[in-house]
């Protein structure tokens, strides 16, 4: 007794069905395949409803050799037979949700023509052949049958999440990371357990950057500012290290081997590879195997790597020589124009520009992407992130910079720095959360009206009855860029590290910010969940296990702070612009110097990965070795005296 | 028909035996192991020289629970019977080097008295009683009887990696290295692979030194140092990532699983904890298994990190405390007194008491390392390495800023350099070199003069005529600091680093100091190929799979280089002093973190391990878990349900 996960949506027919058309063989199949049904007619369109038993997922898994950790720490094709083998999740189930999601995409898309002859299928009046050995699915979305494969939001547990979570207004930075796991699945737990580790540990340089506010040191006043700047990015270096450690922490708990992550990525990447060999193998058999093998997967590497720092030349040239001078143009003219209104019209059009310009080169980055040869989807994530951030990087920043230099006055910075904060952060958060309640209004609108001018001109109330069919018009979470290779978490990480960028670039010219900060992330976490919870589509479950290439930007964006703060308090200690290597000047470089080594050193002494989390990690691997150990190396040589 | 590779040395009775004694019932235990024995009566002693057939060794390891890498590329328990499954040594061995000392040691320390009752031995005129289930040769060595045992060259080996390799006068840089894996291990064969690869990389540097000291560049002049500068860093980071590139592939070659080599250290730090785990585990069966127990481990790592962050302040604080004002004395003593006789008194003195000093500070570290909690072998011998390299480095450069500093004059900075480098390491090297003979001969004098009195003071010439003999006299290859942590391989990497680091780090003062370099790793190659083949006693074979602590040293080195070689600029560029930031400091400001970004950013770019070798190694995992998927599921599912 399962809930329903996962719908298909299929058009509603006009009038009565006239003998057999093909969604009711759809359904004909579904259910042979040993799935659970059931068909739904809205008002905008007709649902199929999907609910499958722990027997058939699991039938499912096997079939498609899904690789699963076993209690020994190593990840085996799941059968069905041996289910005691594997890990459980937390609370208790077999499967995870991306798992189970994998296995209904398997059992959907596996219907295929077993029948020796084209099949005809017919709907409304097209006719059409399913051909032998096609997937009826794929059919049917090519001819505009199949509207939308989605995931289903479970009520019970969606309900629960919305009290506990969304709606839990007890403890700010508490969240229920388990359950958000098991009905999310791994990435989107990550992205919250990160929201939520980072906005607790913001308390520290918030309540410190009001207290340099607040309190008058006396004599010691000039001291403030250096002991905040050495405070502020101890503190953030220790926090990303803590972040490593808790990542892998909770990896354990949710049965995620980590240690392994990076060789299975490096397995995926290989697939290719490995393809290529396969086909190559005759006739490499007859010379020697190595060599020639070696040869060409060292001119593939090679190439591949030439390719990727070509492209990355390109996005930096597009960003220096196209984006540079516009935004500092824009600065520039912000800064020439009198009147308040031009100041207006001129902002109005820097935003339209700078819209086109970020769509331009998302586009430009997913193609390059495309041509990189890149090994694995993680791996060409990770790049397009890069990539983007790359010009975020510049629109965001490069006007602050260029009113910190222009002015060298701490009041104009701080009041920049405000007004972009507050007005980016909170129009944003408010843009997210309403722009796509307009467009489920919008959408529900629009099928009501139709449906009424359809059928009853009399003006008879039409309603939205069932809760799949105002699920299927909620927006889907997508990235503003590349639907393909990322999902609406691109975003909210975006905004997140440039928020972080912010705050820690500026550290010196305004403590305050950390306040600010604190408090829009307290309401972020809230206002995320509900998204996710209430305005949107559940998402389709995502397999990363870290937040990967955006930890490498957060620490990327440490040591840029110790570079700017350094050059704000040269600003700030040399009031008269003298520019000479006084005391205070060598100070300031001696103090630069010393904390990029603390950065850099820092991670030797705190390791990446809990003594128990490893402890437990290697438990399971000697149990492994000395159980298996004989059968395994009896089976081994069988094999070698198979291939001699 | 294996070479003998181990012997025992025992003294010589001076008298005919009288009866059974304690050597010959050695003796006849080993035999009893199935070993090959063959004593011989030398000058200095008698020696007993072992060997064993292969099935022998292989029986050997299997008891021992020895993990071998099968084809796989999982590490499994050694089995004789299943030895198809493991995977074979480049030169076609089943064994390395390492493992069949390893195999030999246990063999000969595990003849234990499995009779019921003390057994008496006698030697000489003592007697004393060998214990139930005490291992013989652990007793005789307490006893004073087995006065060594240690490995024995083997001189048809030795004799062709004499010719081909120390001898070798045709190409300077290559190496036969597997050959030098099989003779010598791993840990010494990747030193000598590491020397040979970065002679061969110098000569890019040198030749471009060369050039900014022979051509003139006319109106360029002024660019030509940075433009070194730029290169010198850019060649070294290339170098060490390429080095790893090199390094990976070679384990791959030898058959060592690399990828898997961080996962075993941390088997072997949880050594202890297991085993505290397993003693309480009773108690924590009652209550809830985890919390309990991840408390304690986490008690225990945090110790841990506090312990080893206050013994690294002890170090640093010794070294600036103590070293620095008497390393600014030396410096600022040489520098005031007037005559050349009262200098050469001061530098010998200097001499003197650096070599206390450092003494001392290497036996502080060993015993703060003691008391670290480091977990595992390999950790300790690294962090060793990170302390005693403090002493070294602040004792090599502290002088060379200090008349960088003073002067700020190249010239004299260069003069300074000169002598150091050329003085150092050429005296080391013949230091190095000598010290060995002249010990050994010293030792041969004695042993021959000793017996001549003893025997036939007629004068009849008494002659070592056993090789075996030869190569107990002969030194042991032994670091200068803490024989138990550290081989002689240390000495070696030492000198390696500080060269590196004086190259590096005072590049833009002297170009040509590059071409030094080279010529003396040139030599070097040989010299200590010649010292370990023919000066030395054969030495232990150990585990440490790369140059692990060293190639940290290496980075950091990249990195005060980037900084003192800036500092170096700005001291040229700036004459007259001005020390005002215009656009020629700004420059070398920037240039700076240029290079500090291109350092830490590079190494995304370039992959540590090969395709090639990965390929390989994710072909073996495809493998198993293809073919042993099943059968091992089948186990682990069995195992579960004996645990319950």
């Amino acid at each position: 007794a399962t809930d329903f996960e996962v719908c298909i949506v299929v058009p509603k027919l006009s009038r009565a069905a006239t003998g057999e058309d093909c969604v009711a063989s759809l359904v004909r199949e579904l259910e042979g395949a040993g799935l659970l049904v059931e068909r739904v007619r809205g008002v905008p369109a007709e649902f199929i409803k999907l609910s499958a038993s722990m027997g058939i997922l699991g039938r499912a898994a096997s079939e498609m050799q899904m690789k699963k950790l076993t209690c020994i720490g190593m990840e085996l094709q799941f059968e069905w037979e041996q289910v005691a083998a594997f890990v459980r999740q937390p609370d208790g189930s077999l499967f995870s949700w991306r798992e189970r999601f994998t296995c209904f995409r398997y059992l959907i898309y596996g219907i295929v023509n077993k029948t020796n002859s084209e099949i005809s299928l017919k709907f409304d009046d097209k006719e059409f052949y399913w051909k032998q050995n096609e997937s009826l699915l794929r059919r049917l979305e090519d001819e505009g049958v199949v509207k939308l494969v989605f995931p289903l939001h479970e009520e019970i547990k969606r309900k629960q999440l919305l009290r506990n979570w969304a709606l839990n207004w007890h403890d700010f930075t508490w969240q229920p990371i388990d359950e958000v796991y098991s009905y999310f699945g791994t990435k989107i737990a990550t992205y919250f357990a990160f929201l939520g580790m980072y906005t607790r540990w913001l308390f520290f340089p918030a309540v410190s950057g009001l207290a340099t506010q607040l309190i008058d040191f006396g004599s010691f006043q000039w001291l403030v500012l250096p002991a905040f700047f050495i405070f502020v990015i101890s503190w953030a270096v220790f926090f990303l290290q803590f972040w490593k450690r808790k990542n892998s922490a909770l990896l354990a708990r949710w049965g995620i081997n980590y240690s392994f992550a990076e060789y299975k990525a490096s397995a995926n990447e290989l697939e290719p590879i490995r393809h290529y060999l396969s086909i190559e193998r005759e006739e490499e058999k007859n010379f020697d195997d190595a060599p020639a093998e070696k040869r060409r997967l060292q001119r593939n590497e090679w190439s591949g790597v030439l390719l990727r720092i070509r492209n990355n030349a390109i996005i930096v040239l597009g960003i220096i020589c196209l984006q540079l001078p516009f935004e500092l143009a824009y600065a520039h003219l912000y800064e020439k124009t009198e009147t308040e209104a031009l100041r207006y019209v001129l902002t109005a059009l820097y935003l339209v520009a700078i819209q086109y310009y970020t769509r331009i080169g998302g586009k430009v980055s997913v193609i390059l992407i495309k041509y990189e040869n890149n090994q694995g989807e993680q791996s060409s994530a990770d790049s397009l992130i890069y990539k983007v951030f790359g010009l975020y990087f510049m629109q965001s920043y490069i006007g602050l910079f260029y009113h910190a230099s222009l002015y060298r006055d701490i009041l104009t910075l701080r009041k920049v720095l405000i007004q972009r904060l507050v007005v980016s952060q909170v129009l944003e958060n408010l843009i997210e959360n309403s722009i796509p309640y307009l467009k489920y209004s919008y959408k529900k609108y629009s099928a009501v009206h139709k449906k009424r001018e359809r059928e009853s001109p009399s003006g008879k109330s039409v309603r939205l009855s069932t809760r799949v069919e105002k699920e299927y018009l909620k927006p889907s979470y997508t990235a503003s860029i590349g639907e393909e290779l990322e999902d609406g978490l691109f975003d909210d990480f975006l905004e997140l590290a440039l928020q972080f960028g912010m705050i820690m670039m500026f550290a010196c010219a305004f403590p305050l910010i950390f306040c600010f900060a604190a408090l829009n992330n307290a309401t972020e976490i809230r206002a995320d969940a509900l998204k996710l919870l209430v305005m949107l589509k559940r998402p389709v479950p995502r397999a990363a296990a870290t937040i990967g290439a955006w930890l490498n930007i957060f620490q990327f964006l440490i040591v840029m702070a110790i570079c700017t703060n350094c050059l704000l308090l040269v600003c700030l200690y040399d009031e008269e612009g003298k520019w000479r290597i006084e005391p205070g000047l060598a100070a300031i470089l001696i103090m630069e110097h010393a904390l990029l080594l603390v950065k850099f050193g820092f991670s030797h002494f705190v390791p990446e990965e809990p003594a128990w989390v490893r402890a437990n990690r290697v438990r399971y691997v000697a149990q492994a070795q000395t159980v298996c150990s004989q059968q395994l190396l009896r089976s081994i040589s069988k094999l070698d005296r198979k291939w001699e």
